[in-house]
């Protein structure tokens, strides 16, 4: 397998676009990083795209094709892929065409990442995502996705001592992250204050632990490295891809409070790259509900078990701090539109490494990890960068 | 890249399976193609599945995790992957899985395919099919499948002189070999009659034109060619693998007659495999509707376009023609679970490559060819497979 680099990225700003479709969005995400890269598109070799639920959200299956086709591929008729897994499916997007790169299969590949989740009315939204969960043992009996990590976070409170204002700092810092970002769905900052005493949606996550409803679109362009020069002055090499899987359930689980998914992904990613937890300058992670984050920072190993809750009381995770986490704002802040989530966290690691990440810029980022997980923990997709 | 083979198949019966699950009806199939095989669970690196709407066939996304989880690999945590391309999500799982294997990044992996499509009520179920279709531009002014190529079959009546008959005699075969097929959803003969005097769906479409709702899965393990031994003593290598995309409107086409994606994929197919459509001995073609057979038959090469109708009228197709195809009983007559197709052409042309096709054995049969298409024609997958 060869070495495969990011030579382009486009991103569209993230939160309830209503004057903007699902095609528009990724139409916009694609064509800005394909002029990010500087390539026309007929040196596109294939498309792949991550979209968790546009079945339900927008009434569309068939994504691949029809991407391919609103992005003006369809004369070319280039291979277009839909993954999914669920908000994970913009990371496992990423993986798959990192793969066929890597193959030797393709040499220029766009993967974007898209969701469109405003257009339901209701509960929609909410019912849709927990089709992520067990549908049989989970979503039917009532379960939903604030509900599955506030059982995750009482649980982690009482093993570890973590507290809600241990939480809620993951939200301020994710806020001030955000108010640096003018692609952010939220560019406001909040306080510890703001999020104990916000509603309450499922103890102990009130709504200002919980990433929002969005629209949005993501895209980045793989090339086989040995031609990225010819493209870019900074791509950036993806160095480790790790992926792995969970039961689908909560309660089939050792340990709640440890997403083996991930120590599995990151175990394989690390090997991969041949680093350690300790060489990560800049990291994005799923932090879909507060205590995601911590979890995040426990399994990749950045922390030891349990203390994640203390090393954000710490700000070791903020922009200055030893290990930046979510410069772009993260799902708090940045938004979450499901299937554009893991692409736009490589995209976002790709800015630091090159140097642009503007007022968030970490400085002398040289290696970034990005850490996208599906459901409560039974998809992990992580992928480790590094500038060339 | 390295070469890839078919080492172990598990089909389930196709049809109205009141009593069986979508997570049944996978592990049935991954169970079944581990068995036979003849491997451990544990020896598999990686899972792929297409499918096309469990998120609205059933309320469940995340299926590639559900998949590992409910074949037992929640402790293995090894990757899941869910493939969407409408109708042709099989075809599509089947060259992700073939990637991987070639790739050298997996050297055994599990392909499945699944569909639980009678466990909606109304419309849901044709309505869920019309979203492989344009939202926007076609199935929102009401289109559905059998009126897309209800279109294709008159415009092709008109510029090429095809009969009703022509198309009715496709499901005359099908339905012939569907009835020497145990896993088939009908497995009974029927006449031109039938087809002619039966229901009009859509002008000149029947009912008996028409393939069936239907539930199923279907699994095969992929494996190194050089490991292949190791495992069986008939292993059939997949000796081309081509995908290509087109408008996912029809209006966008500049001939609604020919499937440009099928041509694209298998001229990719045919040069990779170094082989002449000629040289084809069987083929699993996808026949949606009749005239879907037929447009395919020409746009693979079998017989120039336009005399799609007279080759099927000369007979050329049935078990004992020039060039057999769908001995399975196709989409008509076996069935046509969607996710669940293009991994079960492949197993049937294994089947018929291993020489165990029984009643419906191609004698001799060497190479085999699989034709997968996603809605109207925007994607196409084609995989051709030889005896090793």
């Amino acid at each position: 397998m060869r070495d495969v680099a990011v030579i382009g990225l486009g991103i569209t700003k993230f939160g309830e676009l209503w004057d903007k479709s699902f095609r528009q969005l990724i139409a916009e995400a694609g064509s800005k990083a394909i002029l990010d890269a500087g390539i026309s598109g007929k040196e596109i070799d294939a498309l792949y795209v991550g979209s968790m639920s546009a079945g339900r959200f927008i009434g569309q299956e068939h994504v691949g094709a029809l991407v391919a086709d609103c992005a003006g591929f369809s004369h070319t008729h280039i291979p277009a892929v839909r993954v999914e897994s669920a908000c994970a499916s913009g990371g496992l997007a990423i993986r798959q065409g990192f793969l066929t790169v890597a193959s030797g299969m393709n040499d220029i590949v766009v993967v974007g990442g898209v969701e469109k989740m405003t257009d339901v009315v209701g509960s929609e939204a909410t019912n849709t995502l927990a089709t992520a969960a067990d549908q049989e043992w989970e979503a039917f009996f009532g379960a939903t996705f604030p509900g599955l990590y506030a059982m995750i976070a009482t649980r982690h409170m009482y093993e570890y001592g973590t507290t809600r204002e241990h939480l809620a700092q993951v939200a301020v810092k994710n806020h001030a992250n955000g108010a640096l970002n003018p692609n952010a769905q939220f560019q406001r900052e909040i306080s510890i204050e703001n999020v104990l005493n916000a509603i309450m949606v499922s103890y102990p996550l009130s709504i200002l632990d919980c990433s929002p409803v969005s629209d949005g679109a993501t895209a980045v362009i793989l090339c086989a490295a040995d031609k990225a020069k010819k493209y870019t002055d900074k791509p950036v090499k993806i160095i480790g891809s790790g992926q792995a899987s969970d039961t689908l359930a909560l309660h089939g689980r050792k340990d709640i409070c440890t997403l083996e998914a991930t120590v599995h992904a990151a175990k394989t990613a690390y090997k991969q790259a041949n680093i350690q937890p300790k060489d990560i300058d800049v990291a994005e992670v799923h932090d879909c509900f507060t205590i995601a984050e911590i979890l995040a920072i426990e399994d990749l190993g950045f922390v030891k078990k349990g203390e994640g809750g203390k090393a954000i009381d710490k700000k070791i995770t903020t922009l200055d701090g030893e290990i930046p986490v979510n410069t772009s704002g993260g799902l708090k802040a940045k938004g979450h539109p499901v299937g554009a989530t893991g692409v736009a966290q490589v995209a976002e690691i790709v800015l630091q490494l090159r140097g642009e990440a503007d007022k968030r810029q970490v400085d002398g980022a040289k290696i970034g990890l990005t850490h996208n997980i599906g459901g409560s923990g039974a998809s992990c997709i992580i992928h480790i960068l590094e500038a060339m």
